[in-house]
């Protein structure tokens, strides 16, 4: 294990984030907020600072390979340290007085859950809700390159499977070149960003929130600049928009990419696909039914409120165009639902992921087919190929640990008094990386509440949550750190 | 498959159970219930007459040896049949009016659940009373003897496992002799029967009410005679007369029997027993300890009414000694997670159950392990044995089942208008066969406000939990019924 490596490391990503800090130091004197400028320069004019010598004093060390372990740190570490350094300008602001507030909020951002802790948005300087988006977008773009090009070879939760999804236009090339594989998947979400930003623009969103809410889409983050989120807006064209960019956020990039390059017919083959899509056409459809019976008279009112909030709690994003909690029962019971499936692998989505879904769902069938024919063999294929039983194994050990961290959560989270529906909901919407749930933290309600150790906690359980929750929990195992 | 064994088999277990219900005939007349005592004599004679008649056609067929689908048919087929055995004197009786009602009571007495449509249980006839308890106590049986002997012969669900656990007095003499180990444990759970029995007794309670408090206490199933099931005696010593056996009930009864041959050392050993105990240990203290901060000030109040409650929902057995809604919400989500954990695998107890839930949390550690050393071999033991990977395999496929058939049943229970939490709490106390739950299911209410097809449902699920799931749903495959 090498922790200098491991901060090297960080410090040029924080050189990164730093660059995109700047943008918001241009938004603010845009808009005349030259308070927040000034907060935002000097934030990043000090880091620059104490990193640029952190770099120069650790140049000269010898730089052996990062092993394994380094791995692990960096993941982590990075997210800890970069979420620590991106609520500064919250704290430092006023916008956010609290310190434990301003954290939860960045680290909220960065792994695109979008739970929030503010109360009033709209009276917010614009330089600081864009900033607050941004994290959505960077640690959106974060989280794909990680699941697509680094956890992968460290093997995290059965996520080798989406190495063997993600070959490329040559199955040797894309892969374990990380540099390229993230270049091409940067063109494409930054190509996303364009188009959805110039879509919400046409719809009359001015540009600045059609930046943002662009952010809070494709990142399937949900911060949004309104206190009502895109109820605000109240137009059926801008929910279908951010419907579509929503559901295509959900998608594994890569597969965005081969769509792009021309095979386009290989995605029929998808297995993860096709279960996410038909997942979110019939939790869709069973809604709009539902909706347009009781609460809609008008079906493509039904199906628009309907889809959206599917897209919404199945990617993990997190918008609300309606209050689904006034929405009769058994449609609040299929979002509930929801929020145990998430994204597909490769996506910004959080959740369970659909991929891990079906693997259990297909092995639940075979051990079935055991139980008849004990002596056959039945392989489990995903996309036409046959799954190894170390991947189902490690896919075993993540739901189980899923469903344990969410009951814990749950647990933690009525010791504030919290009641237990309220608690299930908190939990699966952090670890999950949704953002609102049910009753206390419903979709016209927030985060403030909580106290702050509980604040704490969830924190955590985002960032678990987000990477994919070995990443984080082996750094707590006695024999991560035995030499 | 051969179908006319299966129910030859049935037939005779029908016998059996026909002897038990005519102990019901002398309770009826023994409190001047003539009615009833007519009523049980008559269904006893009719369905002795029509098995007779079946066994004796049937008789001269030849009975090649039964098959491990006949295992499974068998297995689901008896208790469908008996419940609906059981449920004519409820329904003939005008006890219960309504036959899916009738069916739905004695559904959840033969499969130890305890959940009850009745609103108004102490008018009711004794005769009556006892026999919704035999139930209780006919299933409980019925499911050692299945866990211990039958289903680990099928392969069910990893309780291959159970078998690793039972070698008994000689490894090989107890496990595969189906008749020698259901004598056993038949004597250790009448032996029970009646300590328990004499014990309650002490406590002031009558004869017939002793012996229907043991039925629901040893089959860990729940059925009270009074509405206000064991609040209504008040009395300290009842209450912890009962949370001593729950406990000894939700325990393997293959360890009474060691514990009663003097191999009681061997115990100390056992996995899965250590984790039942420090379970219930752990939650006892914590909800003893909410308890006594903000309800009861005399600490041996809060420990009497943690401890029963605990046992109650952890060995699934759903007596209630105090209304839990009205404590604090952290006490009630311990509650909550106990629904997920269930009695040890051989009790009579339901729920997951205690040794699955060790193995995967061994298995997520394990996981852990690979990340560090992905070469390394980490072999996951259980008492000290090591576990194979396909056994670890089967529980996997086991849990995500568990966990899915859960959310699918809070669906459906939801679109008759339920809210979410009454809804997954309904899907934890039937698949799991607890009883009561929270909400509109929770200790001061019952089931009798469902609409039918949710109570048929319902009735499907504490089947299906009770049998482990895999054997009631490998019913449900083409391939099972393909020659």
């Amino acid at each position: 294990m090498n922790p200098k490596i491991v901060l090297r490391i960080i410090s040029y990503l924080l050189l990164i984030v730093c660059v995109f800090m700047l943008t918001a130091v241009v938004v603010a004197i845009f808009f005349n907020e030259l308070e927040e400028a000034k907060i935002f320069a000097a934030v990043v004019g000090v880091t620059v600072f104490i990193v640029g010598s952190f770099l120069f004093w650790t140049r000269s060390s010898s730089q052996p390979h990062p092993s394994f372990k380094d791995g692990f740190l960096f993941v982590t570490g990075s997210w800890v340290i970069v979420a620590l350094f991106g609520a500064l300008p919250f704290y430092f602001s006023g916008a956010i007085p609290s310190f434990c507030d301003a954290y939860f909020e960045t680290i909220s951002g960065f792994t695109t859950t979008g739970a929030s802790i503010l109360t009033e948005i709209q009276s917010l300087p614009r330089s600081i809700l864009y900033w607050r988006s941004l994290t959505h977008w960077l640690g959106g773009m974060g989280i794909v390159v990680l699941t697509v090009a680094i956890l992968p070879l460290l093997g995290v939760g059965g996520l080798q499977l989406v190495k063997a999804e993600a070959p490329g236009p040559t199955v040797d090339k894309i892969t374990p070149r990380i540099a390229e594989t993230a270049k091409y998947l940067w063109y494409i979400y930054l190509g996303m960003t364009v188009v959805e930003t110039l879509l919400l623009m046409c719809g009359g969103m001015d540009f600045l929130d059609s930046l943002i809410h662009t952010f809070g889409t494709l990142a399937t983050g949900g911060f949004s600049t309104k206190n009502g989120s895109i109820e605000h807006f109240n137009s059926a064209y801008i929910d279908w928009v951010i419907t579509f960019f929503m559901v295509a956020a959900g998608m594994n990039f890569v597969l965005h990419f081969r769509l792009l390059t021309g095979q386009g017919r290989s995605l029929l083959k998808n297995s993860e696909l096709k279960a996410y899509l038909l997942i979110f056409v019939t939790a869709t459809l069973m809604i709009a039914w539902i909706l347009n019976l009781q609460v809609y008279p008008a079906f493509k009112d039904a199906l628009r409120y309907s889809a959206f909030q599917v897209a919404s709690i199945l990617t993990t994003t997190g918008f609300v165009s309606d209050n689904y909690e006034a929405w009769p029962h058994v449609a609040q019971a299929i979002l509930f639902l929801l929020m145990f499936v998430g994204g597909c692998s490769g996506s910004t989505g959080g959740g369970i992921k659909v991929i891990r879904l079906v693997t259990l769902f297909k092995q639940a069938i075979n051990e079935m087919k055991y139980l008849i024919h004990p002596k056959a063999i039945f392989p489990l294929r995903l996309s036409g190929r046959v799954v190894s039983k170390n991947i189902v194994y490690a896919i075993s050990g993540f739901f189980f640990l899923y469903i344990t961290i969410l009951l814990l959560v749950t647990l933690a989270v009525c010791l504030s008094g919290v009641d237990l529906l309220s608690a299930l909901a908190t939990a699966l919407a952090t670890v999950g990386n949704i953002g609102p749930g049910f009753g206390l933290v419903g979709p016209t309600k927030n985060y403030a509440h909580f106290a702050d150790p509980i604040k704490w906690l969830l924190s955590f359980a985002m960032l678990a949550g987000r990477l994919e929750l070995y990443t984080v929990l082996v750094l707590f195992t006695p024999i991560f750190w035995k030499r």
